[in-house]
């Protein structure tokens, strides 16, 4: 996961005989696209044409469908460029230049600890941040992203692309085939890919650098490279950083996160509208699941946390006076977090009102407010370089459906309760006497925020709107909010600035003991990933890196999630069995990652990361290049599924152009 | 936790002065039930009347209501005999006699491992209780207990009462006040009360010893004891076995409640009849999920198994060479449960085939094949002196909810795929192509095990009635019976053969360097706990013993599980307010113990054992005095509420006529 300022040039020489130019890593940045909903994916054409995951988009998919017109189920292709439909909250980011901005951030904290710390440290990448914007807030994004958990501070530019149109995205039962089932495992036989087209005032973007896609793949050992957005790895944690993941985060997020799946799946059962409802929440629910699961498998291996308690007491060594103790400041900050998760969780990240409305409501309640003050000093998320994405948010035309978010509502705040306790003030606040299904009733009967035209005035309108508004998520909102805002201040200061200004001392630490010679944790921002088409052992099982079209077809049965769309039932004959479908590299991914164009040396598409396998998931606090795999969507499948069974050789050719 | 043949009688004397003769602990026992559905209660009649918990007649109220009439919201008094009517399956009994059956086990098993261990054991034990049974399996039951992981048995000889009859349960919203939010808390203001009847030959028991109520109840400091049966402790695990608990069983066992709790609740929503369907299983759904995340809250603190690890170096420096390492022979045996947890759970242990119907098959398709053998060589489960209780079960006249056992099994079905994977064999035998919701569809759409008139044709036809049986519940369960039994076989033999065989070596390490002034861990068998009524200290907070009707009053709201029924707001103004309701004792009980006496020294009843408050749970590996606590409905409480509420003065009067 290297950053593209800092390649590994010389391990590409010496195990590949690798050696890129300026010019191959500026075409790479270039072409290399981040959606800010999540994902990765890559210009694949001059004229804008997008190649990301089919689980990339099934939100945008799903809220441009409805009981009608159904394109989860029945796969959506734009065959002329009027057919292309505009996501409702979508945006893609282009990164196009990195500045070292480490010495504005240091020089702006130095000799501060707790609340001033924080304060310091934001308003001075807030002002980072607009100063780089500019007066261009519509078409440039700026982050400043933290590197080597504080160590290192860059600016990063991005173009922007708010128009951003469905073009391709295959029927669920293709893109998903497996299901959860299959879902971070391997053999796998999966068309997860989609097509998106950013659009400039209202026409295709004249991309200046993109891929294009290599029919053949690539084949065994050979080099292969993923750039893309990596969201989060916690492999320079502290081992008292991840204990606390262990025993708190991990086994709270499992416990909501199984309650909310078969809440979603009994809610579908209802009827096939409402399972349509539900599904895309079901199906990212089912996936973070897996996620959790894997990382917190990881964390119980006494091996791993016997290594990292070695490598820790080995730094420790090499500290010095000067240093403090970080790993004793880090670990109180652990302790701090422990009293502090419950409320936390389910109040100020919301996990105890889990409803549209409620997200809503709290945007309009707090940009408001925030909104009124100087940009460096407002919350995060609504300084200034930040509205543009906010108010896309807050005013998607993304269908909202009443009975859906009654139910999500009524069991979140039946957690609310159960974490905090029914003599928490903040619930009783809350409740006031009713049931959480009497009050989520009363809310959902109450709201007219799935009225755009409300939301936009109250949007506009501000301070004053949103204070004389009688929505009763916004009252909600608005009662909640001083206390939210507490425990936030109290995470920030008590936990994440003692745990970042730490970070920061062993970073140094690090660098000094260890060199630079290594990538910094995933942070959702560009990196690129060397590796080689390989499998790998199971138990003393070879697993194969390739699978096959012959493979899906058996893998095939008349019910789901094994089942295949009628598109691909009737195209059986005209495809070639042989064909690769899906491969596994051993490029170090992780979730962000998906979308991601798989790379030749001659920067050719010659697949699309989607997934990991199990190991994979570890992968969170080390990678293991014997079993770590990542797996891809192969070029051939995809451009055979264009031409051959959706009837889209156009897309096929605007990809493939030479 | 003391057996009744081994009481602390030197503590007693010691610390409260109390010096109990042989009649007092005789009539203590005789007075003392087992509910066989996992509770405790007492004789508080000369006429078989017998107080327990509402909690504990759940299922049965549940299973003689209907839509039309539903004694769970409504209540039950039975103000006649001729009123009170029989649970459907529920069985009494009331421990007459222990005799010690150690030498017999040992001689039996003595020079064996493995297979033949077990085998020789379970023959023995089957021996043992069959020859303790005699010609009286009907009113007689016998049961080899293992005390002190396998360093005693006792055998157990009990009076049985199969036919036992409501006749005394509260409204949900008093036996319940509070529900899962306050459940474990406390203060806390239940009225978790009920009566059963025992009869023998269609007239009430005569019962030679019961215990009378004490109205006044205890003072705080007083000595207070129970009674009962405590289900199961693990505070004689070795270090390897709590982790093993803490990675494996209690994160699995968690995830899976959480997700059924999810489904109950929200098959609960679509109608109040699916509500009252669902509502005893969510009971104990969310009480299991409490006891499991308090059980793994104590694992994740590293003091608790610091003090283990300690505490089993000492031992281990006791060790002679003589006993080998049963240390590591029982580490082995972990990591061997932890290869087979998945499909023994799923498959063995039924969780993949969550639903009534698969029940009654496995049952019917088992008990027709083990009947044709020598007692002895059965499974357990089916060996002459389990025979009675098994045939109650099957038997039972308790409705059966075609849809509602639909949903669990779709449900459970798609855990079975998701524990085992899509490409396990006996998944993919089970499945048979269909999908988890499609196979549950046509399973319950074409079972007649609903009607008990089939059941039981193929009960009493048994092994030629079952085989030729085409009901699709059963074909299942003997479709998975090989495999199934195999899983069963491998972690008798793998896992729990050789935890026993070695816990009884640490065992008898234990008694030579501790003493026998221990108690055993529980094992649903009867024991006496003392202890002393006294609240807590809490985050540095007095918790005041004592809750009060007014409290109760206080707490009420409108709404679901804080709303109090009519019968409660209607009698207000003729309670006393100051009138205690619940109290916490100093009493070391876990689960099972549910139902409890709570005496005096005078043997008169001055509370019901209802709950425990958090740290209880914890004491699943280790009682902590300081913080464990038990937790009981007032004698006060009861008797105010028969009379002032119920009208039900006679059973007030019958409880405590001298």
């Amino acid at each position: 996961m290297w950053t593209l300022d800092n390649l590994p040039r010389q391990a590409l020489k010496a195990r590949y005989g690798f050696e890129p130019d300026e010019a191959w890593v500026q075409r790479l940045m270039h072409a290399s696209v981040r959606l800010a909903s999540g994902c990765s994916g890559s210009f694949v054409s001059p004229e804008g044409l997008v190649l990301t995951n089919a689980h990339c988009v099934l939100r945008c998919v799903s809220e441009l469908s409805s009981a009608k017109s159904d394109y989860v189920d029945d796969g959506f292709v734009a065959r002329a460029r009027a057919d292309e439909l505009r996501c409702p909250a979508e945006e893609l980011n282009r990164l196009v230049a990195i500045t070292d901005v480490t010495e504005r951030i240091a020089a702006a904290t130095a000799n501060r600890s707790g609340q001033a710390y924080v304060d310091a440290r934001d308003a001075e990448k807030a002002r980072i941040e607009a100063e780089c914007v500019g007066d261009d807030a519509a078409s440039t994004r700026c982050d400043v992203v933290e590197l080597y958990g504080g160590g290192l501070y860059h600016l990063y530019r991005y173009d922007r692309y708010q128009d951003v149109r469905l073009v391709f995205s295959p029927e669920y039962r293709i893109g998903f085939f497996g299901g959860d089932p299959d879902n971070f495992n391997f053999p796998r036989y999966n068309l997860d890919m989609a097509l998106l087209r950013a659009y400039e005032d209202g026409e295709p973007v004249r991309t200046d650098a993109h891929l294009k896609l290599a029919r053949e793949g690539a084949a065994p050992g050979e080099l292969v490279m993923v750039t893309g957005h990596p969201g989060t790895t916690r492999r320079l944690l502290t081992v008292s950083q991840l204990q606390r993941l262990r025993d708190v985060d991990l086994i709270n997020g499992l416990l909501y996160l199984s309650e909310r799946r078969a809440l979603l799946w009994q809610y579908g059962r209802g009827s096939e509208e409402a399972q349509r409802q539900a599904r895309s929440d079901l199906t990212f629910t089912e996936n973070s699941l897996k996620v959790l699961r894997g990382q917190l498998a990881a964390l119980q291996q006494p091996e791993l946390l016997g290594q990292k308690r070695k490598a820790e007491a080995r730094l420790r060594k090499a500290a010095a006076a000067a240093d403090g103790d970080p790993w004793a400041a880090i670990a109180a900050a652990q302790r701090a977090y422990r009293a502090l998760e419950a409320p936390y969780q389910m109040i100020e990240r919301a996990l105890g009102f889990d409803s549209k409305y409620f997200e809503l409501a709290r945007h309009l309640v707090r940009a408001a407010e925030e909104r009124g003050k100087p940009s460096a000093q407002r919350l995060r998320e609504y300084q200034d370089a930040k509205l543009t994405r906010l108010e896309q948010t807050v005013l998607s035309s993304a269908p909202i459906y009443p009975a859906y978010e009654q139910t999500k509502l009524a069991w979140s705040l039946s957690k609310l309760r159960e974490r905090l306790g029914p003599d928490d003030p903040l619930v009783k606040l809350v409740l006031a006497g009713d049931s959480p299904e009497a009050l989520a009733a009363k809310l959902v009967a109450g709201t007219r925020l799935g009225d755009l035209t409300l939301r936009r005035r109250l949007w506009e309108g501000g301070f004053e709107a949103v204070s004389a508004s009688t929505d009763p998520f916004i009252q909600l909102a608005r009662a909640i909010d001083t206390v939210s805002r507490e425990l936030r201040q109290r995470y920030e200061t008590e936990v994440e600035a003692v745990e970042h200004k730490n970070a920061a001392i062993l970073a140094r630490l690090r660098f000094e003991t260890l060199g630079t010679q290594t990538y910094p944790d995933a942070t959702f921002s560009l990196r690129l990933s060397y590796g080689e088409v390989a499998g790998w052992e199971e138990n003393g099982r070879t697993i194969e890196p390739f699978t096959r079209l012959a493979g899906l077809f058996a893998r095939a049965t008349a019910t789901e999630p094994f089942a295949l769309p009628r598109s691909w039932l009737d195209a059986k004959p005209r495809l070639d069995p042989r064909l690769p479908l899906n491969f596994v590299t051993t490029n170090d991914i992780t979730g962000g990652n998906s979308g991601s164009p798989v790379i030749n040396r001659e920067a050719e598409v010659v697949g699309l990361a989607f997934d990991g396998n199990m190991h994979s998931l570890g992968g969170a606090f080390g990678y293991d290049e014997t079993r770590n795999r990542a797996v891809a969507v192969h070029s051939a499948a995809m451009l055979e599924a264009l031409e051959k069974i959706y009837d889209a050789g156009a897309l096929a050719r605007e990809m493939t152009a030479p």
